[in-house]
């Protein structure tokens, strides 16, 4: 029997979402980090060309994996081979990849909480052993080189995420560089989940790459390129790992789908239309800071990017999950509540994802004021 | 660090083979499992029109999942609820997905030997143990009752594919129902990849659903659904594992590409379309079943169902990789080596797919014919 795990709650409180809407309310989706707006024109118009003309095939577009090596150069300075890339099915199995083919069972796998719930969840699935190390305001919620210094003994390994989720913290470059610098020292494994590169509202944004060449990358197609449905995602490999990684990925995988690997290869031109969505993000997160003061919500952790806010609510609650869903049902904006990414401490947080067009977060916004002051 | 595991030995004669092909050279394809027609004309058709209209989402869909539930009982008469369905990115994530759920770090899953090369690896990478069942002529290549039972210790799981990859035969119902007593019997949890369904040329093909309820089965839409690049396929979870299955989909690969999902649904209803391309296979299977004695290759497995022959060329050779690629060399025609099937025995055989159009399989005979006429 495999380790129990925890189903996603967000997960709970958007099926409720859903039926409401079928009930006739009218309802926000801030629940889930999923891009409001569809793939760029460029790869759905590429999408159907393919469809019309392309028997498609199990298929690893070696197209793609050029494009992605450049993607490195253009935006990091870092080269890349396409021998080190691993096309999956979005950044969940590019993790699972990473951490099988990396770990043995046992081995001790450190990440920030709060944190993305699948890295607890994913970890102890594949019967590794989580150290959570809490983070708080005096580290800007991020992990820190300090913190993974003071794990004694050391861990096998190591998740980082710049820009974070649930937070958006972004950890600046001279953090990373240390980071690295301990990793290195103490022999632990890097894993740098960058799924929100591209979403910054200011600091600058480095890949772990440009300072632990032998890190994993995990990185997709969901966030900044607006394909979540799509499931594209990828894998860098460090260079003794690309072998294995290789195998791991024909075993327990397979490729991606073939029609993606089309349009992604097209959306990484359409930088134009995508940074659009990028400014309609930043105007949004002007917005919810804005109006956070009138919900009383003043403690929120530094949204430097991706699409979040994740606010402290124990002011008003001890349980997220049942404040979220009762801020649902009496208001229809859907939310995520902090136990999702922090089993400690989550219960007095919640997420607000704002990847929605500007006029419903204004929408979101004129529901929420006046339910938060009443409580 | 994980598991060391083989790389796919197929592979190794595709690429190589792609690149004859670059030089110019003809190159027939017999070395993968995958049909050579698109989607059906109404799940491309579907994708058109999704692409246009829908903004899709990450999302399960409910509909399909109604369907395949309708599929269990139009097929088998067996009821299944949506709740034990998960849509997943084709059969090898389905496979990981029950392996992971049901079983711990070290419990032993057996299968049979030669059998599709993932079982063996993925069972490695995630950290069980295989135990190898050596099927022969004597069980038609089959795993049967009898070897399952007289496994001492018994194994906490066991495989069984029926059609097989690489042999095809078919596990004849009564047989099926005796796998199904001794696991009862022994408390082993039956994994049924059930993917080659659809694809028989006589023998009738049933889901081990009907002998053993709480088996979880694997399916997908890439053998009779000619729909391979759109990695799309499905789980059953027993009854008291589905939940688990929920959370563990969630977190290690959270849901299918959304258009696969559209068009997969559109497939289903597409039967007229795809029963003709199993009379396709059904006459490329005759004119390879002419043609093999001309090969010298008169010991094969019995080709009941799927889209493959598996040959014994020990007559000719100890390295069947070694003789794949010479054969590819030679004659551009491109096969799977026994290895990936059978550490073993594997040297001895190699598998042919005959999922191709019926003139390429002809002109594939007619370079086969001479080259073993020479050896």
């Amino acid at each position: 029997m495999g380790q129990d795990i925890d189903p996603f709650r967000a997960i709970t409180i958007s099926k409720r979402a859903h039926e409401l809407k079928e009930e006739g309310r009218s309802i926000l989706h801030m629940e889930f980090g999923q891009p409001s707006t569809p793939a760029p024109k460029a790869a759905i118009a590429r999408s159907h060309e393919v469809l019309d003309t392309d028997p498609m095939g199990y298929w690893e577009s070696q197209p793609l994996k050029a494009r992605i090596c450049q993607h490195y150069k253009d935006m990091y300075g870092v080269d890349l081979t396409p021998g080190r890339l691993a096309i999956t099915n979005g950044a969940s199995p590019a993790l699972v990849l990473a951490l099988a083919t990396a770990f043995s069972p046992g081995d001790r796998i450190a990440f920030a909480r709060p944190g993305y719930v699948a890295y607890r969840n994913t970890v102890r699935a594949l019967n590794f052993e989580g150290v959570e190390i809490a983070c708080g305001e005096d580290t800007r919620y991020q992990l820190s080189a300090a913190a993974l210094d003071a794990l004694d003994p050391a861990p096998q390994g190591v998740i980082i995420a710049s820009p974070a989720n649930p937070t958006g913290t972004i950890i600046p470059a001279s953090e990373l560089a240390a980071i690295a610098d301990v990793a290195k020292a103490k022999g632990i494994r890097i894993i740098s989940d960058e799924i929100y590169h591209g979403l910054s509202f200011g600091p600058e944004i480095h890949s772990m790459l440009e300072y632990a060449p032998d890190a994993f990358i995990v990185n997709s197609f969901s966030k900044y390129f607006s394909m979540a449905p799509w499931r594209l995602g990828w894998l860098v490999s460090p260079p003794d790992m690309a072998r294995r990684t290789g195998a791991y990925i024909g075993n327990l995988f397979l490729t991606a789908p073939s029609l993606s690997q089309h349009a992604g290869l097209a959306a990484m031109d359409a930088r134009e239309e995508l940074d659009g969505h990028v400014e309609v993000y930043r105007r949004n997160r002007e917005l919810m800071l804005e109006a956070l003061p009138k919900l009383g919500l003043e403690k929120i952790a530094p949204p430097d990017g991706a699409f979040y806010v994740y606010a402290d609510v124990s002011r008003y609650t001890d349980d997220s999950l049942a404040f979220c869903l009762k801020l649902l049902e009496e208001t229809g904006v859907a939310t995520a509540p902090g136990v999702d990414f922090d089993p400690v401490d989550g219960k007095h947080f919640m997420r607000f994802s704002f990847a929605l067009s500007t006029p419903q977060i204004e929408e979101a916004i004129d529901r929420l004021v006046p339910w938060f002051s009443k409580l």
